[in-house]
């Protein structure tokens, strides 16, 4: 992969030098092939804007492979891709829908070309850090290179003597959603919105992004541009027919679907311009005055700087020894890919967009975005909760301001959007694992009330559609609900969010709630098949859904009764439930058996959430938790690498890394809502993690790996504080009291 | 023709009532078809904004004949359709280029629909009068009525009982600029922008025009919408695609190039919903002023009743007796369609956009935009400076400050564009025409200086392309300069404008200039080819175009050197040399019958301006004059009727209007910059013109007419003031003293 380069190898020398460098395990190139949808643009942690590359347009360049409008496309950037139209400034990573990577950037030199097609360039000797990314324009022999603040973008284009240009594109994009205006407000200085949404082509979550760009240096020349459309009995009369028409000194609005603005400039050799972008989802004023309060001047060189400190200061939570170069980059990364959403989401002055309105709300702490709940309160909410948890403080809060706002917890969230994406109830279990880790500063009546109201309403129940006949029934029949996606699916699902709330509820003293929700959380029992050993789609009389293929619905093709899997790889998905599940399988071994042919028979997949807790469950029997061990080592080494195609799949933002960071860690928290971790076999010889001591008693969590020679894995004793501890659970408590575990391993 | 209707009968009935009520003379239906570009809907004399039924689009319904997008098309309304989209608030009236006819405002009932294609609808009943039209939407048994104020338009909406919608459409329309943005405010209100120009297909000219509609009624919903494109590869999961998404409560900003909003309500049976739109050229918020301003409430009777008062107070400036009711209607609807343009510009706190520029400029006084002055300097500026010279001083104070703004007077301004339509210099006849009049109210030494700089500029002159040939050879050469459209048209025009900037010279006194100017005047002549006794296009070395055909070029067929025009029909353009023109054919008699010849045999085009002047000037060979009288009378007969295609072609900003109205009252100012009037036949037996007393000392102008028999054409004598009057000219200083003017008439 010649184009590949990270900054690495510098890095690592000076790292002597920084020894608290911890961005030079990052590497932002991880995920950016084999679909998992991150990018290695310029981003801070939590950041509203990003600057990434934007590569997916044209199948053209060196061999443009992936194209954003021939598939189902969710990625700004791919790196098998080598044509870049741009740099986008708003951003999502690691989801599996198009949106956003909107808002593009791109320096041309040469005549004024305003067609993407015709003025994208290949380009070589990518660099990616964090806060920063830089590659070299073949065709223009322009350096570029980008940084970001948390609400802004600022890119550095050193050109070439001669007549040079920056294009504004605000109709090329990720986006499927059309429609912009901009207006032109003087030599250095751009205003205008994009529309955004269409998220997963939900046509109904629709809204603007704001913007503000200024430049360093005026323009010797500007001028707005549209795309026009095609002509034909008027064709002959008409200058620019199909083609786009450039405005040459244009300083009215301008709004259209196909629009930018070109800034032309004579430029020196060796000449940077410095571009600024603020960005703000609720006016452009406040795009404005983010852009002036986060970059006052136009400093690159300190905006970059500053960006790797921020990213150092989060990522130092926890320090690793031992583990090669290459482990450390992937679980740095991953740490990295984490703590990319959800994201902050108010303006500098507090300002946000109210959530499911058009009204705006104004906050003193930070408002969060973009919480793609079902596949993250499964393990990076927990994680979070344990190394970060102020921010999980605020993102709960933020949940339940959006409660506050539109009257129902979000499902999948995006910029103030319920986007309704996926199934099940994933804020309860988000909300109550976070309570019983220890974060409470949050109104815990309140949350209450939203889970209960989403738990219990029949009528116009936003978030559990089938929740009557769940409630009834026990069950959700197949047929019985229109657009009710995977009935088996969405009732596990339920089941989990039941039982998080009546765990809940048994610490609040409602007992009632606690028992109801408790029954019903086992609910899942009604679709065992006892022939199959399945769970199987039933019908509104009892019946069975046949034919029945427990295998139809792998790779995401769609399946009656399941969601983005099949039978097999939500057989097994009751965490709350496994001893329940190993006795209506017909017993331990028969369960280990069965899981272990999960696995064998390829019907685990490691690229999708619903079965990802799998790989832990061996230790649900005694003397088989060597399996976990194994398996989740080998999973390890298949899917994850220091490559671009070094994540299993879609990183769905973050889960899919905040597994592999747990997973080397060595413990894994196997149930959202139970506060038990999974023991497996650590890959690093020391961890240690920063408590927040402000949720935490303990100051730190050390985590040591002893090996009798490299390559074990397998756990020959584990000790807790210098004691010997038995089980292969671990309970939260014990990790935050300050304690060191020890990991004994042994070859297998 | 069964759909159309006047409100004439009733109107008549009533007209011994309000004896000063001439808007029953007024079928704003005439010029709506054979190209004349008219519109019947509402406007204010000089109105801004206006409300015009738009029937243009799609070949449907009961069969609509002309599509605007099938051939160059510049009417919002034609008279042969009956499909109706829409209302547009901002309409051209009688140009030959598309653009405006946007902002469309539309009334259904029952089911959502958002394709204009779907949603038009035929209608019946059409009633027309000075600012008012109402239909009868046949499809949603609608009934609509629309008025208008200076910047803003009023609809009232009569529903059925049921689901009604009021859309707003912001993509279809005439002009071929794409690109819109809005915003629904409220329940009750809508603001944004439509982007407009391309005027004549030249991509340079492009604007916004804002506005703010506001609804008497809160809608029960609302929502915004636009046209997808057409997705290919993601079509599958495109639930819009290619066709009219809907924004079900969409409130944030919108924008695209094929965008709108829908207002719905539940209506009872006769409900009237009105909405009214302000408009302006400056900013949403003062289109918003505006409205306030001009229409405080919705009172959509009073707004109607205003209009029609407004234009009967500028109508009764001239009172006519005797003739047909079809003559007094040709007669007053002419004056009509001479008062819409040159139309009010600034908003009602004076702002206005400045000539050329992106800055706003603001005005105490009124400042005036829409000068089609290659077609308006011949008759239309001067008719005005006669019967309104009030509103001729606020726009030659208006052209002055177009002057101070961007350097240059104007050519074909279109809302501060210089379009550049057409050539020659038509500014300096205007100014200099109304200042011989006796309009003096401006800056005469600024307006001296900015004809003389367009006179003589070598380098860059805007308004004159070709000026360095023209000023040393005397002519401008066929291929010497690029973009130079008609060699010998471009001349002829450059020489009236010399002559009036010489005769203004002599005036002040600038008798180098005069001299010079006066002698350049004549340079027409170097382009008279003895043996075809034409005016012919040359080459640089001075030799003939040959080819030569002078009737190749008409109807508008491109043909080299003249414009929109053949040799035969600018052959006699020196209105200010016609006794040299008379020598130079070779005498009185030869001249008489080349002209007599134009007309006999098709070489006069009575639907374009270049010849316009011809039929009066028989007048300078005496004894020739009844031929003028004679042609002037067919001409009328047969180019101009009570009836949607009663003017002889494109209206031209009320040029061919100006030419009816002159030719009826029996005088015509031949020559532009010269005070002397023709005198052909009048057609009513008393007409009274009101004179300004700001400007002219007398009171009031009378013109009897006596005849032997109905149907007598010929003048038999002519009195002024009672005292026998000979010669069939007359100076403007015999018109303006309170003279009565005397024909009598007699049978040919």
């Amino acid at each position: 992969m010649t184009k590949y380069f990270t900054i690495l190898p510098f890095l690592i020398y000076c790292s002597s030098a920084f020894a608290q460098d911890y961005t030079q395990f990052v590497n932002p190139f991880i995920g950016t092939s084999n679909y998992g949808a991150t990018h290695p643009g310029a981003v801070l942690p939590a950041g509203m804007a990003s600057v990434s590359p934007f590569n997916v347009a044209y199948k053209k360049g060196d061999g443009n492979v992936f194209e954003k409008d021939s598939e189902w496309h969710s990625r700004t950037y791919v790196h098998e891709n080598n044509f870049l139209t741009g740099y986008s400034h708003v951003n999502l990573s690691g989801v599996g829908c198009p949106d956003l990577g909107s808002i593009l950037l791109m320096p041309t030199t040469g005549k004024l070309e305003l067609d993407p097609e015709k003025y994208g360039s290949t380009y070589r000797l990518e660099q990616a850090s964090p806060g920063y990314y830089s590659n070299h324009l073949t065709k223009y022999n322009i350096k570029t290179e980008v940084s970001a603040t948390m609400r802004t973008g600022i890119s550095r284009y050193t050109f070439p003597a001669g007549e040079s240009h920056i294009l504004l594109n605000l109709g090329l994009g990720l986006t499927n959603e059309t429609g912009a205006a901009l207006k032109i407000v003087s030599h250095t200085e751009i205003e205008g919105y994009k529309l955004i949404g269409t998220f997963c082509y939900n046509p109904e979550d629709v809204r603007p992004v704001y913007f503000v760009a200024k430049f360093s240096r005026p323009a010797d020349k500007f001028g707005a541009w549209k795309k026009m459309p095609e002509y034909t009995a008027e064709a002959a009369w008409t200058t620019y027919n199909n083609i786009y028409k450039p405005y040459n000194g244009y300083s009215y609005e301008m709004a259209g679907e196909n629009i930018g603005t070109y800034f032309s400039f004579q430029t020196r050799e060796g000449e940077a311009i410095e571009v600024k972008i603020g960005i703000s989802y609720v006016s452009i004023a406040n795009a404005r005055e983010n852009l002036e309060k986060e970059q006052p001047a136009f400093s690159f060189d300190q905006t970059a700087a500053k960006a790797k400190s921020v990213w150092n200061s989060l990522l130092k939570r926890i320090e690793v020894q031992g583990g090669t170069d290459d482990e450390k980059t992937i679980f740095y990364t991953a740490l990295y890919h984490i703590l990319l959403h959800p994201n902050i989401f108010q303006d500098v002055n507090g300002d946000y967009p109210l959530m499911e309105s058009s009204g705006i709300g104004k906050t003193n702490g930070n408002r969060y975005t973009v919480f793609s709940l079902w596949d993250t309160y499964r393990n990076l909410h927990p994680f979070l909760s344990l190394v970060y948890p102020e921010l999980q403080s605020d993102m709960i809060n933020s949940m339940l301001s959006m409660y506050k706002e539109s009257g129902w917890l979000p499902k999948w969230e995006l910029l103030g959007m319920e986007t309704n994406v996926m199934v099940g109830d994933p804020a309860t279990p988000v909300l109550v694992d976070s309570w019983l880790r220890g974060i409470k500063d949050f109104d815990i009546d309140q949350a209450y009330e939203a889970m209960k109201k989403a738990a219990i309403t029949t009528d116009g129940n936003k978030l559990r559609p089938g929740i009557e006949k769940y409630s009834t029934l026990g069950y959700i029949p197949e047929g019985a609900y229109d657009n009710l996606w995977g009935t088996v699916s969405t009732t596990l699902e339920y089941n989990i969010s039941d039982w998080n709330l009546a765990q809940l509820a048994r610490e609040l003293g409602k007992n009632d709630d606690y028992k109801y929700f408790n029954k019903r959380a086992l609910s899942y029992r009604n679709y065992f098949d006892k022939f199959s050993g399945m769970l199987r789609p039933r019908m509104s009389d009892g019946s069975w859904l046949t034919p029945f293929d427990p295998k139809a619905g792998a790779n995401f093709e769609p399946v009656v009764g399941f969601v983005e899997g099949n039978a097999w790889q939500y057989r097994f998905y009751v965490p709350h439930d496994i001893n329940g599940m190993i006795k209506l399988v017909g017993g331990s071994k028969k369960f280990v058996n069965e899981l272990q042919r999960c696995f064998d028979e390829g019907n685990y997949d490691m690229a999708n959430e619903p079965d990802i807790t799998y790989p832990f469950l061996f230790n649900y029997v005694k003397g088989e938790e060597w399996r976990s061990q194994l398996k989740v080592r080998e999973l390890i080494g298949k899917h994850y690498s220091n490559t671009p195609s070094g994540i299993p799949g879609n990183d769905d933002t973050g889960t899919l890394s905040a597994w592999l960071v747990y997973s080397m860690l060595g413990i894994y928290p196997h149930c959202p809502g139970d506060m038990s971790y999974a023991l497996v076999s650590p890959v690093f010889d020391k961890v240690t993690i920063h408590l927040n001591q402000k949720y935490y008693p303990g100051e730190r969590l050390v985590i040591q790996t002893e090996k009798n020679k490299p390559g074990d894995v397998i756990i020959e004793k584990v000790k807790l504080n210098g004691a010997p501890y038995n089980g292969y659970f671990i309970d939260h408590q014990n990790l935050i009291n300050g304690s060191e575990l020890l990991f004994k391993l042994k070859g297998h």
